[in-house]
């Protein structure tokens, strides 16, 4: 990611900026350059930035678009959809797409709150990015569509790592066999308490079986469960030798 | 999207509400519900969400997260990656193709600002979604987390539209054989003008057929370029007979 810097042009409220340094941080981005900002440094944009102050201290003020780009060589500008003369768009999971491929030193460039980018500006952009909102209410936060595109940069930095969010479980995952010795055991429990009439015995197995391998079982829950199973049969054979005792008794 | 809610547990900071209100409706997301919230409503939570009151007015308020999902099928929890006793987790894209994907009646739970969800609470999540940031500096700001996922309900409801952002060009690209003609008219004012030598033509015209088929010229730029030609065609023209004229005069 040192690859990419975020650009805010004309920035009139301090807590955007700390809000874009604590989105950078979070995403693992922290070239920050600001163009001309009513407002630096300031205590809001501290407090806003919520620890992320390197990413403020180390950031970069200048007077001019022109300043903060002019050694990048691929510069993508945030922009509302319709534009006089249309210019090549993109998606922000496109745009992070171009930022990781080639490893080009890449300028992000966010615009005024009120006002966005001026046309001269997003004219100086290889290509825009547009965040796609709902058209009737499509001004996102400064710091919001700062989130969103630093959220979208590391999720391509991750997948190309090969790295991903999704389950890391603490216990393996069950065997077929681990699987099918409880199904086994289940069956017998369910006709041993009469649950389940062997002689008729419908779709229930199969419906256990949907359920379990659904949840995709592992190896401590199956001994969870196989405890439970040995629990009943304990009581099973308890009830059993009762019954013959009564028997005997009477 | 009517089938998804946000759920917020416990705010501190009104200022979160209304952030969270002005990304909902940006990503067109509109039912809000708020578990016992510290202040609401608040006159920085209408500031803050920049206009989306009607949000913030149809929110509803509820003492427990209970209430704010009992009638819910689906219940995904934002979480700091690793817990006790791991739970079924998802990156932002993957819980949103759930939510749109049987179109079950679906809550997305935030938790405190300081502290997120508690154990209790992530528990009575089926799933809990996990926004990939930074480990060493990893807690989003509160309205950011909400932005970032209403973006990728967003874009997977889009796309299940067939909707993306992408270019929307204002003038037909150029076909073949114009992009051809134009190819030749170049070639003809390039030897023309002596800058092309035909008998050492060299890589040049390639070069030049590379760099216009990348940059995919539509109809009106073909004819601005065939116009300029012509303007040259002229100027080589007068030339010829202005030099002519001066070899008679001699």
């Amino acid at each position: 990611m040192k690859n990419i810097r975020i650009v805010l042009v004309n920035t009139s409220h301090p807590g955007n900026i700390g809000a874009t340094a604590r989105a950078m941080k979070n995403m693992g981005l922290d070239q920050l350059y600001l163009v001309a900002p009513k407002l630096f440094p300031s205590d809001e944009a501290t407090s806003r930035s919520s620890g992320a102050v390197d990413i403020l201290e180390g950031a970069i003020v200048v007077n001019s678009l022109e300043e903060a780009i002019s050694d990048c060589q691929l510069v993508i500008g945030t922009s509302a959809r319709e534009r006089h003369i249309p210019w090549p768009l993109v998606d922000p999971k496109q745009a992070a797409e171009m930022a990781h491929a080639e490893q080009l030193a890449t300028a992000f460039v966010f615009g005024r709150e009120d006002r966005g980018l001026t046309n001269e500006e997003l004219q100086r952009c290889h290509y825009h990015v547009h965040i796609p909102s709902v058209e009737s209410f499509s001004s996102l936060n400064l710091g919001a569509a700062v989130q969103v595109i630093a959220y979208e940069l590391r999720m391509h930095f991750l997948a190309q790592k090969g790295q991903t969010v999704t389950k890391k479980w603490d216990v393996p995952v069950a065997s077929v066999e681990q699987f099918e010795y409880m199904l086994e055991h289940l069956e017998r429990v369910l006709v041993d308490t009469e649950f389940l009439d062997p002689n008729a015995p419908r779709q229930v197995m199969t419906r256990f079986r949907r359920l379990y391998q659904r949840a995709q079982l592992d190896q401590q829950e199956v001994g969870m469960l196989r405890g439970m199973f040995s629990a009943v049969d304990k009581l099973v054979a308890g009830a059993t030798i009762e019954s013959a005792i009564q028997k005997k008794d009477r």
